[in-house]
């Protein structure tokens, strides 16, 4: 494909964002919001079948919602590829949208140009990735790997009303809802995304090939101290928690640092009790959320922190930690990312290996199916906002690879 | 005044102050509260004036409600010695009450023992020192100083209950609060009340000379950052807010341990925006609360963290603060602290000359008249708490300190 395709082909792109964009359930507000259910995700939806169509595709529902076009191959094996339709509330245009119009974009160039495939193809766009109606994490893929069973639908929204009971309203066959497990004939997945972050960005860069998506650990603490006035305690006589926990935050982030470049803290939450200016608190709570790709690594920072927070005890203090929640990183199939590195360097476009730091639908269908991610930039690394940007140059040298990945691992057998 | 002496008044001070606190306006919770011109007020001084009553003393209440009650000397220049009424929401018995109930224990028996005094002498019970009810600082006393203006009774309570119509209706004389100016008459004031900090009770010590109400900086901080997505972010894209916010908080107590070891910091108060776990804030929003009773320290202090704060900015952070609350020191009157010693000395009670790190009456009373406070344990350090306690013994010790130094300054010309 020529560069001049390239840009043409992300400024299609790019139109159909926009006009899909438009769709939302907080018309007059700049975010989007399309949940699952919704009228907005049914106008979407609609809205995408048509494109998938104008492919060529021949376009299916499946039990949960997954919209799903099918080109058909010389065998029932099937390639598939997709993102999810739906937007966290006050979201933008790309994050999901630009991975399931790129694959159509993608699938209905090669169609166009009299492709036969001998796997098939699939197109899925996924239902409610975000979980921004349902409390639910990632239910359109795990629908999709057979894993989401009729019980976790008997969830309410924040009115009350069940996932099954609008299901059942809309004719979705909710009780079987293993008839969308693709597990059987699905042989490889591969996801278009936006970064989220700014490294893609920053270092000028078009595609990034994801290598694992992150592992996360989350710690909750309580730093307890000694509540005092903060005018007739002098220093020598404190136990103030507020200073322990600064040292905690300077200590706990040198000892990520020090172990891997990959690894990430966070300390985004924090509370003070009581609270008032002129009360040294008796206590100090704060979540750490640690991310790392690399597993070995995060269970060294795993183990560092306790370490810290264990020793942090004592001389008056209390510091009170659990680790509350500890997901492993997923490796995509090495595979499938070097072949997309060959289809990268085959197109003379900048690229990196990377982690997600963020969970993807693909993180969910990896366990299952080999999978693979292509990361296009994040203007500025905004994402989960309306000013979510990428440039329709890097929306089309996305195309462009997901193109050649197709050809490359469905052309033949 | 032998010890089983000192000891007998202090239990008589203790059941004086166990029948005081059980009147509160808010009944069958442990912590007491009683707040200017509610019913508990009026109970609660109805109660003080028949104790000033039997102790010998005229009793009288001025135009803002101090209860005032006089023993008539030589002259009638007057000594005044007293402390507040009123109490916080969910306060303790001793906070306030304790020194119009020793100082009452003290000229009583000094009555009874026949003393004639060549100055008048009056004991005072200060009205909402606490301004719980109203958010006026210490109008008592700023009444008792002719410094409380007719038009700052126009203030509402939180039902929106005016003031003044409040006074008007119980018939204060509240368009002539001038009336209760006591400049012309009295000469000097004194004022016993807790610590309400530990260091006394941690050392052992019955009674606290005071040479300073502490002066108090405020700072208003923001530290800007960039919010960012907890995982998608690698450590060297960061400008997180937090981070910088710890090292402010070390750097910030380290500069005032070095200065003084009179001077306290405090960071009670704090805010992370957004303020949830995965993500990066964008800023973090938190109050500086300095004190010193040191003037020269204090400015010094100020200095160094105005210095600190202002070096902060750049490399990706904006660090915005304001200092929106100066109050100077307020050093007591050195002749009557020196007078206050010698009376200690000779009673052969353990002491030590300190500041307060709270603000008293004594604070707004010594920028007009000579001033002195006497402060005595707050065991462990509680107060504003129905915990606070003070020993029997250390009552009886300060009544004791607080006769001798009425016989030192108001028997003779």
């Amino acid at each position: 494909m020529k560069y001049h395709e390239t840009l043409d082909r992300g400024s299609e792109i790019e139109n159909r964002l926009n006009e899909l964009g438009k769709i939302s359930d907080t018309p007059g507000v700049p975010g989007i919001w399309r949940a699952i259910l919704t009228d907005s995700d049914f106008r979407g939806k609609s809205l995408i079948r048509s494109w998938m169509e104008e492919a060529g595709l021949n376009v299916r529902e499946d039990v949960f919602g997954n919209l799903i076009g099918r080109l058909e191959g010389e065998v029932p094996e099937t390639i598939m590829v997709g993102s999810h339709v739906d937007t966290v509330k006050d979201g933008g245009k790309y994050d999901g949208a630009c991975g399931v119009v790129t694959a159509i974009e993608a699938v209905g160039a090669l169609v166009k140009n009299g492709w036969k495939p001998y796997y098939s193809v699939e197109v899925v766009g996924i239902e409610e990735e975000e979980g921004s109606r349902f409390d639910l994490s990632y239910p359109g893929s795990y629908a999709l790997v057979g894993k989401l069973s009729p019980e976790e639908l008997a969830i309410c929204d924040e009115e009350g009303t069940a996932l099954k009971d609008l299901m059942e309203e809309r004719g979705y066959d909710w009780k079987n809802i293993a008839k969308a497990d693709v597990r059987s004939y699905v042989k490889e997945f591969m996801e278009l995304h936006v970064e989220q972050g700014a490294v893609l960005d920053r270092e000028g860069l078009s595609i990034g090939l994801v290598e694992n998506i992150t592992g996360m650990v989350d710690f909750d603490v309580t730093v307890h101290g000694e509540q005092n006035h903060a005018g007739t305690t002098p220093m020598y006589l404190r136990k103030d928690p507020m200073v322990k926990t600064a040292e905690l935050i300077l200590k706990l982030t040198e000892a990520v640092k020090s172990i891997s470049s990959t690894g990430v803290i966070t300390f985004g939450e924090m509370q003070l009790h009581p609270g008032v200016a002129n009360v040294i608190p008796g206590s100090v709570h704060f979540i750490v959320d640690m991310r790392d790709g690399n597993r070995e690594a995060l269970l060294k920072e795993e183990s560092a922190v306790a370490e810290i927070l264990s020793a942090a005890s004592g001389d008056g203090f209390d510091v009170e930690f659990k680790m509350y929640n500890h997901e492993d990183p997923v490796p995509m199939d090495s595979v499938l990312v070097d072949d997309l590195e060959r289809c990268v360097q085959e197109a003379s476009i900048p690229y990196k290996r990377m982690n997600s730091g963020a969970g993807h639908d693909s993180m969910i269908i990896a366990w299952e199916i080999p999978t693979c991610m292509i990361f296009i930039p994040s203007v500025n690394g905004i994402s989960h906002s309306p000013k979510e940007y990428t440039k329709p140059e890097d929306l089309g040298r996305g195309c462009e690879v997901l193109g050649r990945m197709l050809v490359k691992r469905a052309s033949e057998k």
